[in-house]
């Protein structure tokens, strides 16, 4: 049994690990030093970082004879970890040039070979092979993070250059936004009895959810070109006060990465026509509150969202814009029903991102993975077209401050259920 | 039946006015001057605005000949209602020489001959009565306010004086705290059917809690100081990460207040030996929520808490340490059982100041008062030595960024319900 | 001879301080809190700061059981003598609602006693005498500062209150603006051997300068006018780089005080038409200096602006527009020849506040009057509509950054010789 | 006549450029991308700009068929010259990962290339000529700033890497310093008749100078080193009021780049001992001007420096350290008289950066070169161990902020002649 396991994760190991280093293959060593804002980190600490973490939390526990690939790295690549040391501050990660993006590719490859060594002698304890299987899920979290934060860099250069050059085919009419009704009650939540999840996402517990209903696809491009041209970044009263606070201060007046021109945006395929039928996408938590508000509904709760994601789950191998599909931009869907809950866009929730009843973090430094940023944060739900798909599941809960904008953030509406 | 009402308003509306102006009596007008911080507002500023609410949403609708006191009043004394128009920005309030005090008090005086000439009559309908009520809650709001604001300001005068000279008595010797049990299951939360309720307490609704165990007191002055003596400002383990970012920036190292002594701290009575057994005050939430994993315990949610805190509601009439008994700090207790939920400290939960399911905020200008402040904020309950004793109940929700110390603050533990 | 000095100065002692006495009589306690930005202070720390000088550097020496009126002014009310020891805060001095004006009042009156006594005993050495002239001079700097103060503090209140009624009759016309030319050469420049000057005026040494030619008076509003109509915020070639900056953060389109019909500002006797032949008033160095590229001359060096000046002191007695005359704003001039050099507004220079060749700061504390603040700051001279009559003279060097206009600050043009 | 001079410029030209690209020959894409602070730009930038100013200030006015080599590099290189048109913000130039290095370098070839070929050709203008020679010095510039900025970027990085490894012979003893007299009088000061010059050396012009006496020397790291020890850094007495807030708020204690041992300092060629009898560096103005006042002395004024200077110009071949000495840091000199005028490093001087009198800026956006940022700063004179040797020259006016640290800058005493 243990060696099935180990075998699985020698698999998923080096499949993970190779995917990574395909995403980045085209681009520069000078693409990957770029940190257009502390929020941000260059393309070559992800890469270090992801190494660091199975370095740090794998192979410094299990060889007897570790020895650091270099030992400044303990503290260069260490991202928030206090409980590992020292840490190179976040906002400062532009200036490492050295180590190079060579040395950097052969700590992947040293990194690579330790960890395959030892899942190949099959020798490790069951605590070894989880915190192999939590760094590969950390990994895939810093493959979709390369894309955000490549899009924001190539953003910032005031060029605009492509990424890629996949233009994903949008469909021309996509069915009308409609109602689903659920009937609430008392719900189980949180990570199921098998499988891999966050600590965050336990423990399993019940929830008493009021009747209520959800729309069968994100809000889409053109339906927030309707909140825009209603004068939705100028009427302070659909926002929450710190939302507007945000609109004034950066000046917002549509979404980001959205031209001047109001029908074109910036992908990671360069500008491009905004596709009216996609999934409106880079809003802040504060844009989406202020949609819902105008638009006489709200967002849904986290848990209202995984009830009714279960109900959908898993998608079919065709269902689904994941990063794998290599658009990484969300696209409309024809789909009838209750469609795009996995893929496309993060879908904010109004829920605070907050500890379940009973959660308690993992013990040691890896214990710091999610629970203390547990304040100040939103939950997002679903994945996006930058999430690797066997990275996501109903349980799966992202976060980010509500005033991020540069995820894959989108907004699906719910409202109590109607009186019939 | 309305005729009752209005007459129990009428003296309602004499009291609470003629409390406000009590608490002041002694202030000079400079002293009523001071703003010490963007947070807190001069006392004055209370006055009027307080008096602006009752002419602006009661007055100026009910009045079909109205006249305006001043007509800047309109926006010098606005708060944060964009609905109303505009607004003298916050942090220059104390800016506002003119209107001196004296105008100030006439303009309370024009506005409670106003608003009891319209109740004497007894012609209102029943929104405008909802007003005035609304309106005597505000009031009770401002009048903690203006103590947690004049603390604040003479904390910052480096004389430390006192505003008045009443010390309690402390016990000697209160009893241990102690764990309560309660079992959980589908409990009824929000604002009961009758009786007074801002609109952020509803609507009431089911909420499925875990069996928990709530302490009998909240924590102590003796037992917060053994988490600074074990160095609980110093491990950045113990704390969320923006709590130990909030840490490092302001140099905290005890709560608000304290001395650098350690054993004595500024209160409204001046500088004063810190009284051991007395509930630990001035704490953000950050503080409360690191001493919870420190005492390995957790905060409780803001359900658990008023469902426990239903079951010793109403305190008796000598029970609580309120406002009307002018000791304005808060008092260590002999009493057994659950104690001490009502008055004395704040008790931050580690809930989300989020709406509730179905939550709707009433229309006009006058939905602005709770709901777009839903977000980066936490639930305290119970209320305080500031707050009013009629102003308080098990469903009232306060609400504070979690960086927070200058209201009266504390913690009350919680955990989930031991296996026996 | 010291007995003459003595008396002279008791005299002046007694003047000086009833002058600031008288000037801020119609104030209400509540408007001598106001302190509307960190550079500025309430006006009750000026009248209690300018009586701590006094008791400070001369009570507190000269007496031998000296016993301070209250130890913690020496604290509260120290402006920036590090020599003295601690100093409250500058930005929260507006916090300090105790002592309250009557005590100040009262502080004024204990030390004035204090200052006549001795004067009255005639028995202080030359040097203690030296520090009352000082302090003299100071205070008379500081009833400046009052006015300014004061102006912004009421510039700042949405209601643009008055602080006195007197508006100056302003002539119709005004002789053009003419050219005068100086020969340069070796000009001697400083403090003259006789009469008190601040140590920031010596020692007298000799300047070589060009033949220039300088403007018969400042520029006047509708010059400035003609500036603003012109473009001249809205071209960066016309700006210091630093200036430009300052324009775009700032959001600057006019003068400081200016209202946004252009045709009107805020004076002291609230709001009122803009005289077109009065000075220009409130600019900023940058300002100033933009104005004199547009209009294709510069700004006089400080020693230029000493040497022209030296030719028409002293003012005859009914010439100057100071604070004795009560009308605290700039007026029109009908003069011919070198007109307004003393009086009306403080005239930019081009000249970096800097030591001259072998200046010595004063021993002890008081050294700290002038010389740590020889850095990052531009000369100004001639004195303005709120500067004593007899505070000024033409080696008086005033100073403040090159962003600053809430002094009255205004602007004379000079040139290089033209060749004839 | 004028093809002589071309003929110079275009050995100057290939041998000037030639030496830019030696000097980062060995740097990785990788390390030319990092921008460590505002203040400094990426050396990628740096090569993109010295060829953007022979582009646009030469090829675009010359040539009659003139392509840009990529139009928008117009933008993206443009630094701060508002007369050719929008400018890439400072702060964000490192986000510029494309270009590329290598195109950087095709960029610069090709602009070789284009200015060769007109220099060949040999039918210039003079003004033409006139730009080409400032490019040149433009150029030299630049290579001061790679090293400066180069130096800040790896003492950002914690590993602290090594430009180079060549460390100079200090030697073990130097000649005492010793006071120099200077009689005074009328001295010339500012750009001779022939030979290229800054707009911002001329006029030559005449100053009146008191007899002045100056260091033999600059202060050394041992002199500066019981400053410290004396606690220079902890008397605000010693300060200027803006320098001690410096001090206070950045946590000054020693020159930047010293270790914390005190004994030795991080350089181009890594951290080093630090030589007891080099020249301190790295210092502000702040600490410059503070370390005089501690040892009873002051800063020269400009034009002190510059007559003084005068008189030991030009240094002999074998004098001075220089960019071509290849050492990237100040020397210990065994010299006797007035020594290391030129090179190791620049000297604070008094002077604010002001307009000579008579000066007037170059005529359309190169006129933006230097007169626009005539504001807070601080001359320097004398170039350093980064400027190449024929750069310099006794009227060179170096100019920074006096916070500023990152250049190679020391101090040079003065003082008023002692009466003998």
């Amino acid at each position: 049994m243990l060696i099935t396991r180990t075998a699985a994760l020698r698999a998923a190991f080096t499949q993970i690990r190779a995917q990574t280093s395909i995403l980045v293959q085209r681009l520069s060593a000078e693409d990957c030093m770029v940190q257009s804002m502390p929020d941000a980190s260059p393309i070559k600490w992800h890469l270090a970082h992801t190494s660091w973490f199975f370095e740090t939390f794998v192979l410094a526990q299990a060889l007897r004879d570790f020895k650091p690939f270099d030992p400044a790295y303990r503290m260069l690549f260490n991202s928030y970890y206090v409980g590992v040391g020292e840490r190179h501050p976040r906002p400062m990660r532009s200036v490492l040039s050295r180590p190079g993006l060579d040395e950097v590719r052969a700590y992947r490859a040293h990194v690579e070979h330790g960890i395959d060594t030892l899942l190949a002698r099959g020798m490790l304890k069951a605590e070894q092979l989880d915190l192999i299987e939590l760094g590969l899920h950390h990994e895939q979290q810093h493959q979709e993070l390369i894309l955000t934060d490549l899009k924001h860099h190539l953003w910032c250069n005031p060029l605009h250059p492509a990424f890629h050059d996949r233009s994903p085919v949008q469909p021309a009419a996509v069915p009308p936004q409609r109602w689903l009704r659920f009937s609430g009650g008392l719900a189980e939540i949180g990570r199921p009895a098998t499988g891999f999840a966050f600590d965050n996402e336990g423990p399993r517990h019940g929830m008493w959810l009021q009747p209520y209903e959800l729309a069968t696809r994100p809000v889409s491009n053109a339906e927030y070109q309707a909140f825009i041209e209603d004068g939705g970044y100028r009427q302070p009263q659909l926002w929450l006060s710190d939302g507007w606070d945000c609109v004034v201060r950066e000046g917002w007046q549509a979404p980001l990465y959205w031209l001047e021109d109001g029908t074109s945006h910036f992908t990671l395929a360069g500008e491009q026509p905004l596709p009216p039928h996609a999934p409106v996408c880079h809003l802040s938590y504060y844009e989406a509150e202020a949609y819902a508000r105008w638009a006489g509904a709200r967002l849904p709760s986290e848990a209202e969202w995984e009830h009714a994601a279960g109900t959908v789950w898993p998608p079919g191998p065709d269902e689904g814009n994941f990063l794998e599909d290599a658009i990484f931009a969300p696209c409309a869907s024809a789909s009838e029903g209750l469609a795009q809950c996995f893929g496309d866009v993060w879908e904010w929730t109004g829920s605070a991102y907050l500890p379940y009843p009973g959660f308690r973090p993992a013990c040691g430094a890896v214990g710091e993975y999610n629970g203390k940023f547990m304040i100040n944060q939103m939950v997002l739900r679903g994945g996006s077209c930058a999430t690797p798909r066997h990275h996501i599941r109903p349980s799966y809960r992202n976060f980010f401050p509500p005033s991020a904008r540069w995820q894959f953030s989108g907004v699906r509406l719910a409202r109590d259920a109607q009186s019939t």
